[in-house]
């Protein structure tokens, strides 16, 4: 079947949310007398977030968004790195940092350009106001807002995958999930999804990567968003 | 409270329903020999609107999609019309015609405009692929679509409006509905939204308005985008 859709990742896959993460702590931090590794702050805060989401797709506690998860999140890397007291607003306005974060620079554009042949849907992890508020501050613009909230769990299990088909009025076959991580795309698969991977070499910092897959293993493999939309003919 | 999000009624306000069912039918019927006034065809069509999500609302029957019941209602207008028969395909495609509708002109652009400023977000009784499908058809953008299905009931039943809130993140203050439909205004006036008035002069045809508010009813009243835009400072 043709692909009519295209269903993104977003944290990792069309944001920075590293060095965003780490410009944003400074910020917050650095005026208290923090002087640290912004960086290192960035994924002891990113490392709690599979704990977190899994308390919820097992059931061990009720759906929360991850704005939610982001504040409760923080007091991890609060901890680890001694970080001086904060007042519960400081503390709600840092974790609402996720709001704010880069695009990486192919993604605005990669975008657009994408969706002048396909549908181009988030399907995040994050929550609608998140994902929203993150997308106004990145200037990335989608055809429509899917994900996590919208079946009260989070990926990789099935039913954020197929709520896609569901909203989109789509066969699964007919989207594709793009994404830099390979959970997420194995999950997606296993729904009947197409998949595209896309390099982000500096995700968790300066040439630090996740996983990287064998070429051959997704449908589609790409550098950024300009060559998968290249390689899609867009 | 200052106001950061536009919800938009989709149909009447933002896209010219009965010009678009108008053209649409007569390319599916007039090669079968019909010749009717498509205008009326159209109003017949949409009469149905109410009724059929009527018994959804009221807990009748169970929640289904605004393009099953567009599918259901197109018997109405047949039957009216005594239209030649077509086969189920043929219905199917020609119920889809709500997803392929032109924008009222102004609306393209000035949706764009108040997106410089607002979160601007569809809030329809269309369920999510119509609008997504109708929005790229015509031409509109919007940050994010929200509407009755996420709530598996339809406007102007409060969860709908409720709805828009949450998702939004967002006081009900801070949101104000915009639609061409007092029904609308009011019911969202009432979950404590702010209130614009778009007038459609042409809904229902040339010259064919629904009821229009007094001056002052509502927190805005507009001419078109364009002028609701420059009322907000956009």
């Amino acid at each position: 079947m043709t692909i009519k859709a295209l269903t993104f990742d977003v944290f990792g896959t069309t944001v920075d949310w590293c060095s965003g993460i780490a410009r944003e702590a400074e910020a917050a931090l650095a005026p208290k007398g923090c002087d640290l590794d912004w960086i290192a702050f960035a994924n002891s805060w990113r490392k709690e977030y599979n704990p977190a989401m899994e308390a919820v797709r097992t059931g061990g506690r009720p759906y929360e968004t991850m704005d939610t998860l982001h504040r409760e999140m923080l007091e991890g890397p609060l901890a680890e790195y001694d970080a001086p007291a904060l007042t519960d607003q400081e503390k709600l306005d840092l974790s609402l940092a996720w709001r704010r974060l880069p695009a990486w620079p192919d993604a605005p554009a990669g975008l657009d350009r994408l969706r002048e042949k396909f549908i181009v849907a988030a399907l995040s992890n994050g929550n609608m106001a998140l994902t929203l508020n993150l997308s106004k501050f990145a200037g990335i613009r989608w055809d429509i807002i899917l994900g996590a909230e919208l079946v009260q769990t989070y990926k990789p299990l099935p039913a954020v995958y197929d709520s896609a088909s569901k909203y989109l009025d789509l066969d699964p076959s007919e989207i594709m999930m793009v994404a830099c991580h390979v959970w997420d795309l194995d999950a997606a698969h296993t729904r009947g999804m197409k998949t595209a991977f896309v390099a982000r070499p500096d995700e968790y910092g300066p040439g630090q990567s996740g996983p990287q897959p064998e070429p051959g293993t997704y449908d589609y493999q790409a550098r950024d968003l300009t060559d998968l939309a290249e390689q899609l003919g867009c």
